[in-house]
């Protein structure tokens, strides 16, 4: 009898899961619930209105995913509960929530139903940016020990930021949690009735390490005195490294999704890392990126080092016996869409229109015949700031080239170019350390649409590109976790030798591109570094203002 | 009984003539011709095919200005021939063609009809370049002392590389070339039968100065041997200063325009410059900007120096007692022309058809609410590379500041203040040289229509700017000319006041922006000469790709 496993890939709208079977990682069955009560950036259920930068959800939303979706996959591939032996869930992070001593959320109290604070704060709520200047400032003060890990920035949106919100803008609230927790630690609880953290969201989101745990608790009471002791009480320090398992399902957690008590749990996993072993990059050196509306990098290494601008490395994170690596681009897909939304005349319009596609296929079209720096134009892709290597905020985009000659599709390439030439930057950061990349994999909407944007990242870079083999990496990596949870397979690795998906295809670099493209990248680096590192403040000045 | 003038402004597309009243200044009657044959830069008559870069006219189209506009004004005022005691031009330069002993042009010639080189070279045929380059650096390896005068680089647009072009690429016709002139003077000749060069276009078109003449034989030899003795017989040396005239209408010219044998006409003008006394220009430190597709900066002084990165200055060039500099920014209206066809979303061109404005309109008034600096954007006016002060045709176009919420008026804007910062490049360089520039005024169809722009440049030069109060500039200043040939006024000083309309408007600085934009300024001069002066030579090498 086949062996099933059970993977939920919960995203920033939706949550979806699948039904694969443990042996090839065939995907049998598939189901997708958006969450009813979406993101709330604008108002409560309650209609009450929010302040700017908030992004909150329902927690319900997440129980209504599991009562709904892993029924219906059960039923579409007619699987009986007892063929499944694994269930493992990704989630978006950093998403957190207060919950009481019986894990019941605090907005689920009457009482609280109109106040923000005692909502889900979403990865994307961004509110907390002067906590989280605090936290950085005071930290670089201090010269604390952990901050070099994190790129030298605390991110507004990580935990500590976001609770110090709740602290300074919702006392109440602070005063009644119990645990301040990730959603997908809640859902372990909720479907286990056991707690337990997953390391990865600690390493990555609330400035936890495997040696020294959370920051001290005399860093966090000079951060505010009333933070005295939040460690071992609303910061849990039950946080378990990926050779355990979340638990088992309870009898409650089992009526809730239709499988059997006792089915086991895998640690949850950040849905962005969850593809690495789905598709396959469980190797030494192997980089995955998903490009999408941003761009987010992971490495798999046995290096372990402080590399400049990176967001931030956790031992054993991703796949066991690797240090992995997390950096970004902070805007790509975005710069695309403004330009789309902005800059793109009518007659463009009308000239996809006539053709029957949308204006971004029209200028990729048009984009593609050009040869690399035909149109004369570089840019600086820093429209939302630099994530990596710089790690500055204040920076901004810039093109040069520019003549009454200048077509808009030679516009779009230029940007398309830039944001190459800025991954590149991330990985001659790693390799300039002497960590290696070695496989690129990448994922995400853009990687699978855009062949001409593909092959000039394999021009800029000079590497093989591969393109992710699944479109559901996220919901897959979870069931792969599960069947190491399971038993099924001794480690991640195996497991992603038997479930994973390699590659769909792959671009090389072509080396007349590749050595045009090396020029124009000496000439990205120099202004990379004239405007990003102290050459020039122009930037940061204008934005100032 | 009142006295008349007769002014004819010959322009890029058509000729304009009016008729004025010599006592005031106010103009009666008006009539336009465009040329039948346009601008020639795709087909000659016959239909044969140019190559690129050509710009031809016809002469007999600037004959047919003459026939049928002058009869046409006297008819419309009711004027005597009589009563017209004087008459003048002003023509675009280097405007040149090649005619025989008998100022016959030889595209007239019937074995000419199909030779590209036998007609009108107009001064926008900028095919020449390759000769102007090897001109320029012939002179610069000589150390030819008139090459600082034209700010270190010769023009394509000048007589010298275009005449070269001929002898080059056509030699029968610079066989059977008797003279090679503007056709301004060879309008002076069909008039009056004498021929005459006006001072104003040899010096700033040809190379010419009253103290040493043309560049020298052995110059011309060593740049093609074949040039040896070209002054004096292709190039004419009866090189005329403003105290004379042209002459007086022969019979034929006279019976040509329908005015009376003997009637005195003004030494030719530059259709710029003519400007000057039309608008009261006629002091020192006087500067009169000309902002259409490219703007143009003519200053009065009594200090001589060589300014880095002026085009050009002649002593008694325009109006006498003073050099006259011209300095010049190659791209202004045609950005935002530009930018209007490339940059701006169907939602914008949707909005101005509901609204019944054109696109430029729309994109004003949302520009308007902005505060200066409050995008964050800064740019570089460099699309048609830089004429003053850098005299660099392969600089480029540069914008900085860019956001994902940058909208299309704050980009609109950006280049507007762009143009603002290179004209406050242009008046910084005279000062500091010791040049003052007292009074700012503005001609030309953007000064007129664009009063946030005229704001903008009041705010970012510091200096009032006043608007020129006459739309018809160029024509009233040719008639002002013809005033003092025709001894009614003794100099153009006095014949300006008399005539010349003073500014229909001011914008003065507004002392908070003007603050704004004096940090805005120094940030663009940093990047100026970062780019602009050798720090960074980016732009030349992406042009030069």
């Amino acid at each position: 009898m086949s062996k099933y496993l059970i993977g939920i890939d919960y995203g920033t709208l939706s949550g979806r899961t699948v039904l694969v079977n443990a042996d090839n990682g065939e995907e049998l069955a598939e189901a997708v619930l958006n969450y009813p009560h979406a993101v709330m950036d604008e108002r409560l259920p309650s209609g009450k209105a929010l302040p700017p930068q908030f992004a909150l959800q329902h927690p319900n939303d997440y129980l209504e995913v599991l009562r709904t979706t892993v029924p219906q996959v059960l039923k579409q591939a007619g699987v009986e509960p007892a063929s499944v032996v694994g269930m493992g869930i990704d989630f978006t992070a950093c998403t957190v929530l207060p919950v009481d001593a019986n894990k019941k959320p605090l907005c689920c109290y009457p009482e609280f139903a109109d106040e923000p604070h005692a909502y889900v704060k979403l990865w994307k709520h961004h509110a907390a940016q002067p906590e989280a200047d605090e936290i950085t400032a005071l930290a670089a003060r201090r010269g604390e020990e952990w901050l070099p890990i994190y790129g030298g920035k605390i991110s507004s949106e990580w935990a500590l930021p976001k609770l110090l919100q709740v602290l300074r803008e919702a006392p109440e609230v602070y005063e009644k949690t119990d645990r301040f927790l990730e959603a997908a630690d809640w859902l372990s609880a909720v479907l286990t009735g056991e707690e337990t953290h997953s390391a990865a969201f600690a390493g990555y989101k609330a400035l936890w390490n495997a040696e020294s745990g959370y920051p001290s608790n005399d860093f966090l009471t000079a951060l505010d005195p009333r933070l005295d002791g939040v460690v071992g009480t609303k910061l849990s320090t039950k946080v378990c490294s990926m050779d355990q398992i979340a638990g088992r399902l309870s009898r409650e957690g089992a009526e809730l999704v239709g499988l059997c008590e006792g089915t086991p749990l895998s640690l949850p996993m950040i849905d962005a890392h969850a593809a690495m072993p789905a598709l396959k990059m469980t190797g030494d050196g192997d980089l995955m990126m998903i490009v999408g509306t941003s761009t987010c990098h992971i490495l798999n290494s046995t290096v372990r080092k402080n590399v400049e601008g990176i967001c931030g490395y956790v031992k054993d994170g991703v796949i066991p016996g690797f240090y992995t690596y997390e950096a970004g681009q902070a805007a790509v897909g975005d710069i695309f869409d403004w330009f789309v939304k902005n800059c793109v005349p009518a007659r463009y319009e009308q000239e996809a229109a006539e053709k029957g596609i949308n204006l971004h296929k029209l200028l990729r079209e048009k984009a593609a015949l050009l040869r690399p720096g035909e149109s004369g134009l570089l840019a600086l892709d820093w429209l939302n700031g630099n994530r990596s290597v710089l790690v500055n905020a204040n920076l901004s985009g810039m093109m040069l080239g520019i003549t009454l000659q200048t077509k808009p599709e030679e516009i779009y390439r230029a940007w398309i170019e830039a944001t190459a030439y800025g991954t590149r930057m991330i990985l001659d950061a790693y390799e300039q350390n002497g960590i290696p990349v070695n496989t690129i994999c990448a994922a995400g909407g853009i990687a699978q649409k855009d062949a001409m944007m593909m092959q000039i990242y394999a021009d800029v870079t000079g590497k093989e590109i591969r393109i992710a083999g699944s479109t559901q990496a996220g919901a897959l990596g979870s069931a792969i976790y599960a069947a190491v949870a399971a038993g099924i397979y001794p480690d991640v690795k195996t497991a992603a030798e038997h479930m994973g998906k390699a590659d769909k295809c792959v671009y090389r670099p072509i080396t007349e591109n590749q050595e045009a493209y090396g020029r124009l990248y000496a000439e990205y680096r120099a202004l990379h570094d004239h405007f990003g590192r102290g050459a020039s403040g122009v930037m940061e000045r204008l934005r100032g203002r």
